[in-house]
C-alpha cells in the first residue's frame, strides 16, 4: 500500500523546487529522491506538468458561515452584523452547521487546502463533518462570557472529552472570541483551562478600530496588553487579524511566541484596514494565512488569499520587495501548520505527514514557467488543483472529490437556505 | 445561422439578472425574451446552471509583456524596470510579440474577456494576432518623444492606414506613453493628430509618486494639468492608472469627460499605491478596469481584478459600501466598452454586438446562489467561463479554444523564452 509521485516537481522546506520521486506509505511521506527497495505503490501519480505542494493551511475561518455566502454584501458593518449575520446565526441549527461545514470543507479541498482552524458554534456537527470528509481541522468553540460563558465551556469540554484522540485529524483548541466579547475574568479562566488541559488558544485580536477604542476606554491598554495580563498570549496561541497593533504590541506578540493569522480579504471587505504584516514578519512573528468566514470574504480559496497578501503590502508600503511570493507561500504552508500546532505538517520531507496538494501547471496563465512559485502566488486561480491528500488518503483525485457527496451537500445547503429565507 | 441561449440567466444593462432567451444572428444580439418567428439557430446553448454576461473588457494592458510573466518579481522597482524589463523589450522581435500576444489573448479569452486596449511596441504583429484569434482590440503604439517620436508616429500611421477598416474588431488609438516620457511639444503634436484623424488617446497618467514629483519640478503643475494644456484630455481619452490625483485633477478629468482605467493589482505590485476610485466615481468619471501587463500583475484575469477593485477601497476608506459588486462589474463591462469607444459592446440588449461570456455557476464556491453577482465578484476564479463569443463567433466553446492553437503558442513562447534566457 502506498502512493508514488513519480518524477514530480516538489516544493521543498527551503522553498526551492526539485524534480524528484516522492513515496507515501500510510499517513506519512516515506522518502524523497529515492524509492526504497520493496516499495510497491498501489497508485502512481505521474509528475509531468505537475507540481507537488504541502497542503495549504487555512489559519482562520468559521466554516459554518459558508451558508451565509453572498447574503449581506456591500452593506454598512452594523447592518451586516446586526441586521443579517447575527439573526441568521441564532436561527441556525446544529444540522445546518453540518451541511455548511461540508460545503466549506469541499471548497477548501477543491482549492488545495488540507487543514483549517475553525471557530464554531456547534462543535459536534463540525467535528463529525471534518471526520467524515477526511479533512484536518483544529476545532474551537467561540467562547463569550460571562453571560453564557460557563455553558459554552461545558459544551466545549463535553465534546472535547467525547472526541479527543478518536480521530487524529480532528484536534481541539480553546476559542475565547475576542477581548471585547469576553470579560477579563472570563479570559483569565479560559487561559487557566488551556494550561490545565494543554490546549492551544485561538482568538480574534485587534480586528477593528472599534475594538481598539473599546478596550482602551474600558481597560486603559491595547487588546494585546489586556490579553497578556490575562495569560492568553503564549506559544500555543493563534491570534487572528491583528490589524490595529502598536509597535509595542508587535514586540509583545513576538516575545510571547504568539502566531498571527492574517486575513487580508476579510479585513478589506469589513472595512477594517490592512494588517502590518511586513512589520510582524520583521519582528520574527510566525504569520500564517486565513480566509475568515465566507460571510466576510466570500471565498475559502487560499490561492486568492495568497495573491492579496503578496500584493497588498507592496502597495501600501511602496516597497516592491515586501512579502515576496516565497514568503507568502510559507505563510500558507509551514507557518500555518506551526500556528495550528500540526506537527509534521506543512512541509514535504521524509517522515512528514502526507498532507499534499498536486497542481496541473500546464496552464496558459502560468506559462512561461519562468518562476513557477511566482506564478502560483500571482496567477493561480485554484482550478489547477487536481489531487489533494490528507494523512496519505486522497480527498481529491484527478479533480474528483472522493469523500464528499457534492450533490447531496449542495441540495441540503439549498434546502437550509430556503428555510432561512436566503434563497427562493 | 444563429445562436440561441435558451432559458439563460442574463445580466441586463440595469445590472439585474433575468432568465430569458437570447438570440444571436450574425454579429449582433437579435432579441431578448422572445424568439423571433423563423429564427433557426444552428447552435443552442442550454441555460441551466449558466449565467450570460457581456464579455469583460480589459481597459489597459500590454499583451506582448505576457512573455515576461514571472521573470522579475519581488525586486526593487528600478531593478525590475532597468535591469530586466527594458533590456528584454529591446531584444524582443516583432515575431516574439506575435506569440506573446496570442498567449495573452488566449489567457484573456479563457477568463471571459472579449476586448482589450493594448499599448504595443509592434503594432503589425499585435493586430495580426488579434485578427487571427477573433479577439476585439483597440491598438495603440506606445509613443515617446521627441527622441524617436517622429519615427514612432510614422510607424503607427503606416500600420493604421494599411489596416484601418480591414477588420472591424481591430481598431486604433494614439498612445502617447506618459507625461514624463513625452515632451510638451510632442504631447501637443499627438493631441493635434488625434483630432485630425478622429482617433482616441490612451495614456498613462499619475501612475507613481515619481511621476507626480517629476512633472511638478519640470512644469510646476500636476500631470493631469499638463495634459490638459496640451489638449490631451477629452471624451475620447482613456487615462490609465490615475493613482496620484489631487481633488482638482479629479474635477478636471470629470469635466473633460476622460475615462479612467484603474489597475489595482499592478499599482499594488509596483508599489505605486491605490487609486482614488470611490472619489472618481463620485465625481462622475467613467472608471473602467484593466490588468496592465503580465510583468506587473502577473495575470490577465479580470475576475481576479474584480475582487481587488471591490475589496481594496472598502479596506482603505473603512466604508464597507465602497465599490459594490455591481459597480465593479459595470466597470469591467459597460464602462470598459465606453472607455474603449466600442459602440454597441458591454451590454446585453437587442441590437448590441454579440460579445458574450457564459459561466457555469454550478460550482461549490459560488453556492448558495443567494446573490450570484456578489459571488462573481468576490469568489469567481475564471474557470467558470465555458463559452466566449465575439461578434457572434465562438472563441471558446464548452471550454475549448476554437481560434487559437494552444500547443503551438505555448511551444513558440517557450522557444522565445529560451532564446531570451528566461527559461532553460
Amino acid at each position: 500500500m502506498g502512493v508514488l509521485f513519480r518524477g514530480i516537481r516538489a516544493l521543498l522546506p527551503d522553498m526551492s523546487i526539485r524534480e524528484t520521486d516522492v513515496c507515501v506509505e500510510g499517513e506519512r511521506i516515506l522518502s524523497l529522491g529515492e524509492i526504497p527497495e520493496g516499495f510497491a505503490p498501489d497508485t502512481v501519480v505521474e509528475g509531468k506538468d505537475r507540481l507537488l505542494l504541502p497542503g495549504l493551511v487555512n489559519a482562520h475561518t468559521h466554516t459554518y458561515m459558508t451558508m451565509f455566502r453572498g447574503c449581506a454584501d456591500d452593506l454598512p458593518f452594523a447592518e451586516w452584523l446586526n441586521g443579517h449575520i447575527d439573526p441568521l446565526e441564532q436561527r441556525m441549527t446544529a444540522e445546518d452547521c453540518y451541511w455548511a461545514t461540508l460545503l466549506g470543507n469541499m471548497e477548501m479541498i477543491l482549492n488545495g487546502t488540507t487543514a483549517s482552524v475553525d471557530m464554531f458554534i456547534y462543535t459536534e456537527t463540525a467535528s463529525r463533518a471534518a471526520e467524515e470528509c477526511g479533512f484536518r481541522t483544529v476545532l474551537t468553540r467561540g467562547l463569550t462570557g460571562p453571560e453564557g460563558g460557563e455553558r459554552r465551556l461545558r459544551e466545549f469540554f463535553a465534546e472535547y472529552e467525547a472526541r479527543k484522540g478518536r480521530c487524529s485529524r480532528v484536534t481541539f483548541a480553546l476559542g475565547p472570541h475576542a477581548p471585547y466579547s469576553c470579560s477579563e475574568a472570563y479570559l483569565r479562566q479560559v487561559a487557566d483551562l488551556a494550561k490545565e488541559h494543554g490546549l492551544g488558544l485561538h482568538i480574534h485580536v485587534s480586528e477593528s478600530q472599534f475594538e481598539q477604542t473599546t478596550v482602551r476606554e474600558q481597560y486603559g491598554c491595547t487588546p494585546a496588553e489586556l490579553l497578556d495580563r490575562c495569560g492568553i498570549l503564549g506559544e500555543k496561541t493563534l491570534a487572528a487579524h491583528c490589524v490595529w497593533l502598536s509597535e509595542a504590541d508587535i514586540a509583545l506578540l513576538a516575545e510571547r511566541g504568539v502566531s498571527v493569522a492574517t486575513n487580508p480579504v476579510s479585513n478589506l471587505k469589513l472595512g477594517n484596514g490592512i494588517a502590518p504584516v511586513p512589520r510582524l514578519l520583521a519582528a520574527g512573528v510566525n504569520v500564517a494565512l486565513g480566509t475568515d468566514g465566507a460571510a466576510s470574504n466570500n471565498a475559502l480559496n487560499l490561492f486568492r488569499e495568497l495573491s492579496f497578501v503578496a500584493l497588498l503590502h507592496k502597495g501600501v508600503t511602496g516597497d516592491t520587495t515586501a512579502v515576496p511570493a516565497k514568503e507568502a507561500l510559507r505563510m500558507a504552508t509551514a507557518n500555518g501548520a506551526k500556528a495550528l500546532g500540526l506537527e509534521g505538517c506543512g512541509e514535504i520531507r521524509a517522515g512528514a505527514k502526507a498532507d499534499l496538494t498536486v497542481l496541473d501547471i500546464d496552464k496558459p496563465w502560468l506559462r512561461p514557467h519562468t518562476d513557477i512559485l511566482s506564478s502560483l502566488v500571482y496567477c493561480a486561480r485554484g482550478d489547477e488543483v487536481c489531487d489533494v491528500m490528507v494523512d496519505g488518503r486522497f480527498l481529491l483525485r484527478k479533480g474528483e472529490l472522493t469523500t464528499v457527496d457534492r450533490e447531496r451537500v449542495l441540495f441540503e445547503v439549498d434546502r437550509t437556505c430556503r428555510r432561512l429565507g436566503l434563497i427562493k
